[in-house]
């Protein structure tokens, strides 16, 4: 049986989505926010899109900076999903209280995530307004990944790192890799 | 040990994303193609968007209709998504030849897919070319969930749906709901 809703009280049906932290450095303020509504958008060049609510430091940083990195978490680093998600930069500096480690990027001016598995280096190519988010869209100049994470295709191996997925409401599940299949049309 | 490539070869390390089937109908036509390329852009209004590369079926029908349905696979569904993924509308028509079961909508025209667990229907209100592939933006007019899927807060249950996750180059995996967590910062 399927209800059918069109006023909406949640909007949320469209989880599981993997968690990145998404932040720049503009002068001396690095800050960075958790996200999971993120999406590939172009092969090539290659784009990546984060979608950053206006209210957001986040967004005023990454705006000055005309740069931002993409660092996706593992499943053990759910706490930290947690706290830069649910604290907002502009009351508490995050990267210091929960000493996040940084590591310095090869192309941009600013830094990676230390901890993440993969991180991206971003130039912002495009910001634009769709409802209560902004989206940034980064060209992708440079990829950091932990080694052996990946296949020699970039195919991620769920035996070596499992990725924090976001639920909604602050609930988290990560993959089963005794589901992994590879499954083609007749 | 992390390595840093500039020169991307494969542009795949942001998966897992979920699977969706997405597209419309126009006219007599009426095609689907999976899709692991889309997210949530706006809570209020809902906006949803997708990217779709121009040489599709689906980016056609799509761009005459106005109009899509975005429609979210079970893992059991993989064949399915792999049918719908690798094959062209423009070559076979794959709700014909797979037996894709439609049902009607609420509010737009075009169907949504019967099996999905949960489905929207989509105005489209912009499209927007990034490099290979085009985002189509729709606001969710409606929303139809198989009941006892999701809680009240509208959080998937692991327990009750596995949702069908793309890693690339044809593998998929799903989640363990073993792993759930409720997690918030101290």
């Amino acid at each position: 049986m399927k209800k059918i809703s069109t006023q909406l009280k949640q909007f949320q049906y469209f989880y599981p989505y993997t968690v990145a932290l998404v932040g720049a450095r503009s002068g001396t303020r690095v800050n960075y926010m958790a996200c999971a509504w993120h999406t590939a958008l172009s092969f090539d060049p290659p784009l990546f899109g984060i979608l950053v609510a206006k209210k957001r430091l986040t967004h005023q940083v990454i705006t000055e900076a005309r740069e931002f990195t993409v660092n996706f978490l593992a499943a053990e680093q759910v706490k930290l999903s947690a706290q830069m998600g649910r604290i907002s930069g502009h009351e508490r500096d995050k990267v210091e209280e929960f000493e996040v480690k940084l590591a310095p990027s090869q192309v941009i001016a600013s830094p990676i995530i230390a901890e993440a598995y993969v991180s991206f280096e971003c130039q912002l190519v495009d910001t634009r307004t769709y409802g209560d988010h902004d989206l940034f869209v980064g060209q992708v100049l440079a990829v950091h990944e932990e080694e052996g994470m990946f296949n020699e295709d970039g195919v991620l191996n769920p035996r070596k790192v499992s990725p924090l997925l976001y639920l909604g409401c602050d609930f988290y599940v990560t993959v089963d890799p005794d589901t992994l299949k590879h499954v083609v049309p007749d």
